[in-house]
């Protein structure tokens, strides 16, 4: 198997639903799952969103932080933030959303989208405690396998500078301040 | 029973999907089914809107008129023409939508939404040959019951001008011309 | 069109959720709607089932006789009258149900499912007021369709024994006695 | 929290589906997830039934056992043996099933159904590497939930005989013989 890399930067224009931006590489020792979607996207609207809200209520309270990237590469002028802002409060949307930063060349693709070689929305990013990109699922996701593959995630030892693990039970939780 | 009055002209600003703008009390002799609905209703994206488009796909052969009326009543600057002409073509809409036209003393009830006194999106309107107003359901309206409301209102005769009745099977289809 | 023909006469060997058992020929006058089932038949228990029950809550108050006829052609030891009870309890169905006769002959398929050429379950019937099989639908059919399809023959007129027509609403109700 | 106890031995007449009896004791270091149900259950046909078959799609190649038990409590002459054999061929259940015993005193719980003090069907059972019952659930599991649990006890270590932990990946996979 091919040793999975760090998940990119993401690059993000304005943040929702956060008093502060969320820094992607500050959250070592922490599962992150990502859904890139577009809110005029049905299959986002029908199943993605649903499930991301869902994934939300069970994995938060084991530390799994829930974040939405809004990656709008098709009717730009239709998707604007004061829409998302609706979108979001409209479809009970609680965790983090992100804005992802319009391609500097007058290109569709947005900035976060290209860093990703997304395919288009929905698409779901798991990241490890190590901050590895470990899975990059595009369309349609079974529940069954969205619960075991973050579940499988969230199992893993973290590793300490020392090289040795940690149980995940020793992880501090997520607004933990030392 | 209480009679059933004649439906209110509908307030329209803009016709999406129709070369001509559409006009209710021209549909004499004609079905129609319309919902009302915003693009950002969880409920209208998910359940209403897909119920449209098989309620179109079946009974626009058999001549009735399907149409979507977008009655935005919050998030106004959220719900833009610029953002419908996009969630028709990510939702595949074929049918005929118009815009409902804001209240002139700045409220957030639009117009014909006023005039059906509506509850909320999504709203049903089954309006039948003589142009009354037959059912108004507000929410979810299951399918079996949709499809068999629908299908008595295209069953009944219509009254022609000498008062005898023809049999839906003479009335003109749609596009026919006299 | 083809004119549609009699709906052939029913084989029953035993009908429960009936006082009585029901000759198709005795609801001239009436609309009635049957599903062929098999109890061990997945989409028959997940679907068909569920559909017709609705169909029961929506139809019966219209005077539609809904009713099941148990067709079995697979497994006849598997699904003996015993478990059908039991089935029909477990399923909640209050509507009665037909068990089909076996061939004569050894062969598999029961006596009504042949005389209908059913090609297996659920098949759904419908039959008009005057005894015609108007429709004859294997597998799934939507909601929206079956909604559609069964007020279609609630709103026709009932030929009288002189030739005119009765509207709908001078059908005596199914439970009524003259 | 208690500490889980171990699962208790289950009470089997019959297996289906597997050339040999299946030894829950024998399953020390492997997952078993088990689902008690009646085939004439509804809840157990339209959603625990597709839940198990899509569980044992996706979590026997990571060496989970998936095991049906048939715990008849209600209509036993309705649900013999001859009756769960098509049953199983109809719906396409691959995966071993137990016939529970039939209590010795004449009373409607059978044997295994009564050592868990299961309130119904269908009720989910989770067995972790220890032999130890991790969950009991009883009614509907969401899948989101369902594979999340699952891939929990998937990634715990297996302690071994000096106390010390192996890897999951150093597990045998389930076929394999020392």
């Amino acid at each position: 198997m091919v040793q999975p890399e760090l998940a990119p930067t993401w690059r993000i224009t304005e943040w929702l639903n956060t008093p502060e931006p969320i820094d992607l590489e500050a959250q070592r020792g922490r599962v992150v799952v990502a859904c890139a979607f577009q809110m005029l996207c049905p299959g986002c609207v029908s199943r993605a969103i649903p499930q991301m809200k869902a994934v939300h209520e069970l994995f938060a309270p084991q530390g799994v932080l829930v974040v939405g990237l809004h990656t709008v590469f098709e009717h730009h002028e239709a998707m604007m933030p004061v829409t998302l802002h609706a979108f979001l409060l409209e479809n009970r949307i609680h965790f983090p959303v992100g804005v992802d930063t319009p391609a500097d060349d007058g290109g569709h693709i947005p900035k976060t989208m290209q860093a990703y070689h997304m395919q288009g929305t929905p698409t779901f990013l798991m990241i490890d405690r190590s901050g590895r990109l470990r899975q990059q699922l595009f369309g349609h996701v079974p529940d069954l396998q969205l619960g075991a593959e973050i579940s499988q995630l969230v199992m893993e030892s973290v590793p300490n500078e020392a090289g040795s693990v940690a149980k995940p039970e020793e992880v501090p939780p997520p607004g933990a301040r030392k």
